[in-house]
């Protein structure tokens, strides 16, 4: 039996069988709801207001006096009649601010994952009548069998006789050197290079001849209905998911390049280079990822092969080649490496640090002779998952707030308007505002200080950062949102501290300290020291390398050197798995604290204090 | 509107449009009619006896005879009503008699195009965590990404997890090194080799480990039925003809591959090596003949790249290379290489010659120096065509002939039964003895010597090899037919004589002969030499070498450093183009005598003439 579900106020009317739920209604409408739970009811952000029969799960911890105004968890409500669904501006996922910014070495010699020369054959005669094949590898300065693809080969006879001059794109030797495009005329190729991130993904247009980036689009990986973290995707996989996830992953990279290749004027993709984490990469390929996520963790692979447009169906030229930055583990994947390859740190002689502070917070440590690196699971607190306020860095998210010594917090928003909720660099703010002002203890317990400000109810103290009445919503930081955002600070602090042990080394040793990732571009040090996420260490020390992994993968994009480099990063990596640690468990403890239990490796935040 | 075509005696009936040919009717109903015009109403073959309405094009050329009792052309006859249609003996394509011999010589060492190693794989631990793919990278003992399509890579984890013993299959380094197959258990792959003639296709299933050949199975190429040339199957895919033309090779090439594969216990194949002429190779592959057609000759490759099963969609494993022996021009292809490669003539001090007797008639010339080769455009004469009583060396085909003093001829006929027809080796037998007793002439004229066998007409002379009324049907061999014979016999011997002239040499340099080809092997040398076919050197000089397309096949499947040696025959072979050689046109003018304009080239021939 089928029912209508409308959606306010877009008013889009769905059919739907009895049964599904309204957020099943909602993606079938093309209606975008906020999940990171992947439908499971945990993440409480897919609230609406549903009038008409539903059938909802009792959901105790919905908050009563939001279902006694109607709202109820998309996820958890099934469609039981017709319906008319409000969706809330606050359960949107809705313009964002994706970290696109990547540094970009200078390159010294471009050597493209593909290349293109212009060819001038003389036209063949009875006495120089070789093969048109042939004929094309002599213009190409080739020995031997040129490996063309059957599908262009049919296509040459032709394309040799419409001109003499004739545009020819090959697959540079390190990946396989087969030709990926004959075209008379002028037309050009351009390239691509990927990011695939858990949330976000983002792709760089770039001119293969001159290394320019042409137009960068970014989105949020449509596989986020199935939940905000890689164990859940592979859950979801496992449970008969691979296909759809693959497909949502493929579906936001056609997208991508649709959007920059509308950019940059319609140039066509002849190669792609990827850089994700291992299960990002594995959905991306359409491999089972289910062995990564129990012990021993294994991939299918970390090298994987170098494979061809066609054989994903992305919107590219079909005998692209589509090349992945090399892996490391189930999770240090090819995002790390590119990251290292884009720092430059692999090839100095002074000891850095890099930190990734993406979904899984994975943190390497080396120099010229060695990488060690690690993933800490921290978990999606500063993505804007398990922190009941917490949202990603988009429209309506607070993302920096300081409180004065007046007490009354002063918010930045994205986008400029009333406050949704708060996105990570917020939440580092908040935590490291309210520790300066004695409104949360070393703990991490919310303190009655602001009495204005603070609720206690039989689940623990209450932050409010912002009060309702004021012609906003309420936001409020709880004790167990603390408790998560510490867990996350200290998860990424101890990998830090564990890695330097395991090469004998500590923070004072390091010369650098690179901050990756989208989320590392608007992120305040000084805040970030005060809670201990990052270690107290000279400032200049840190720097901000932005979108690294894009950066990385354009590189491999451009040069046969840096695909190279890749390799030796890959091969020189040690990787520390963490969970089997005692000595990680130790100084996750000893993390879990504002900004640590040993206030003498915070020796600024304890003078701070002191003051 | 739709009829009813029966053919008798089988009694299968089809329904066709209105205006069908009895031949497309009969391809229909899948009764199989000889013809080698391609249905052009020119070689007369498809006659069949039609009760029922047809509109029959007027033909003159049929024998007005054979018109009373009912006679069609198949091929000429449209169904305008039911119809009933027998089909006689002498059109039926059946029970035939293909070379599949070929000398084998002993390969020092295999290194085929794929080969199979078992490996046993350690499970992975927390330690030992590495990905699926690179741990079996590792136990194959190979370094940087193993090239796994993306298919496999698929199936690789739980191949991995089914038991630690894997066999594995790779592609030669020289080929791509490639995976190809993963099996856990024991089931081994075989190699096959495949000679596509114009004619004829031959297939032998090989163990890749032994080299031993498993099978070896041969069939008319279904193309037959579009021409018995080359030409006419350019012209028949140029009218659009030519993914039929692809589907009816690759149809006979799965035929024999499940024959075989049915004889040999049904190894799966694993690596397809090819030889054939140009042409046939274009037709395989799909690729656009056209420009051998016409000149300056022009085919899309001599030098295919190596492709895989699916690429054709070929009963072989999607992931398997298939491999095609490199030709030199569009009438010296890979089959010739292939001849070659197997006589080893191109690694020894002295002169050789290579005949290989086919559709075209291609020889070569040379030794380790050097080869010089060339298409003599014999016809298809000595395969059937162009002879009224010509046919395939198939059951009740012709295919000895002796005229003793008595002129009463002896023949032997294939399968022992009532003769229909003569094939090559009886044609050559047939005109020698005929020349031998005085029943023609040096021109190629029929004389009135034996009164009872010879009739003169309008059109010349004809000598009956066999009268009617004996029970038999009669078998006369006219002017026009001797004039074939003639044409075809000068321009093979033509195309041997320029290219020793083109390298300053005589016949009497030849250390050796090598005659190849299904044809060579039934060849009587005493009548080849008194036609004036072969030269008339010492008789211990001639090697049958047998199919020796179809060996150097097998060698090239088997052995990396031969497949190395066929680019070096390719790269160190002339081509002499003799459409435009007034010398070959002179030549051929002098040996289109029997045996030749002049006798001092023929001693021995003299000395029984004198006799």
């Amino acid at each position: 039996m089928k029912f209508k579900v409308r959606f306010e106020p877009e008013g889009k009317e769905v059919q739907v069988d009895r049964g599904k739920t309204l957020l099943e209604a909602a993606v079938q409408a093309g209606v975008d709801i906020s999940t990171s739970c992947g439908g499971k009811g945990t993440c409480k952000k897919c609230r609406v207001v549903a009038e008409g029969p539903v059938d909802s799960s009792p959901d105790k911890r919905l908050d009563p006096k939001l279902a006694e105004q109607g709202y109820v968890l998309a996820c958890q409500s099934y469609v039981a009649g017709d319906v008319v669904v409000r969706v809330p501006e606050e359960a949107r996922a809705k313009g964002h601010q994706i970290l696109r910014k990547h540094e970009a070495h200078e390159l010294q010699r471009l050597s493209p994952l593909v290349s293109t020369v212009e060819v001038r054959l003389d036209p063949p005669t009875i006495v120089d009548n070789i093969g048109d094949l042939e004929r094309l590898a002599r213009a190409l300065g080739k020995e031997g069998r040129l490996d063309m693809p059957l599908s262009l080969l049919k296509e040459l006879p032709s394309a040799l006789r419409k001109g003499r001059q004739l545009k020819v794109t090959s697959a540079a030797d390190d990946v396989g050197g087969w030709v990926v495009a004959i075209r008379p005329g002028d037309d050009g190729g351009a390239g691509a290079a990927l990011d695939i991130g858990t949330t976000t993904v983002v792709l760089s247009l770039v001119d293969l001849g001159s290394g320019e980036v042409l137009a960068t689009a970014s989105d949020y990986n449509r596989q986020a209905r199935a939940g905000d973290d890689v164990i859940s995707r592979i859950a979801h996989a496992e449970e008969g998911g691979l296909e759809e996830l693959q497909e949502l992953i493929l579906k936001t990279v056609d997208q991508l390049i649709r959007e920059a290749r509308a950019d940059a004027g319609g140039a066509e993709v002849c190669a792609l280079s990827v850089a994700g984490n291992t299960t990002m990469v594995h959905l991306f390929l359409g491999l089972d990822p289910r062995n990564i996520r129990y012990e021993p963790y294994i991939p299918v692979t970390n090298l994987p092969p170098v494979v061809k447009g066609k054989d994903l169906g992305l919107g590219i030229r079909s005998e692209a080649p589509v090349y992945f930055l090399p892996g490391r583990a189930s999770f240090v994947g090819g995002d790390i490496t590119a990251d290292i390859l884009s720092s430059r740190m692999h090839e100095r002689e002074e000891l850095s640090m890099l930190i990734d502070v993406g979904t899984n917070g994975e943190v390497a440590v080396g120099n010229k002779e060695f990488i060690v690196a690690c993933s800490t699971s921290a978990g999606p607190a500063f993505e804007g998952g398990e922190v009941a306020a917490g949202m990603r860095a988009t429209e309506g998210a607070v993302e920096k707030v300081s409180i004065p010594s007046s007490l009354e917090p002063t918010l930045e928003v994205i986008g400029g308007r009333s406050p949704l909720g708060i996105c990570g660099s917020g939440l580092i703010d908040l935590v490291a505002q309210m520790f300066l002002r004695g409104l949360v203890d070393k703990k991490g317990r919310v303190q009655g200080t602001d009495p204005v400000r603070t609720r206690f109810t039989m689940e623990g103290g209450e932050y409010l950062l912002q009060l309702r009445g004021e012609g906003h919503r309420e936001i409020a930081v709880s004790d167990s949102d603390l408790a998560n955002i510490l867990r996350t600070k200290a998860a990424v602090y101890a990998g830090c501290s564990v890695l330097l042990s395991a090469v004998d080394k500590g923070f004072e040793d390091l010369g650098r300290v690179y901050i990756a990732g989208g989320f590392g571009n608007y992120i305040d040090v000084e805040n970030a020291i005060l809670i201990g996420l990052l270690p107290d260490i000279p400032r200049d020390r840190f720097k901000f390398i932005g979108n690294a992994a894009l950066a990385g993968a354009v590189e491999a994009l451009l040069s046969r050197e840096r695909r190279e480099e890749s390799m030796r990063v890959h091969e020189d990596m040690t990787y520390l798995e963490l969970s089997t640690s005692q000595r990680f468990f130790d100084e996750f403890s000893s993390a879990s604290f504002l900004p640590h239990t040993d206030l003498e490796r915070f020796p600024s935040v304890a003078r701070r204090m002191r003051r």
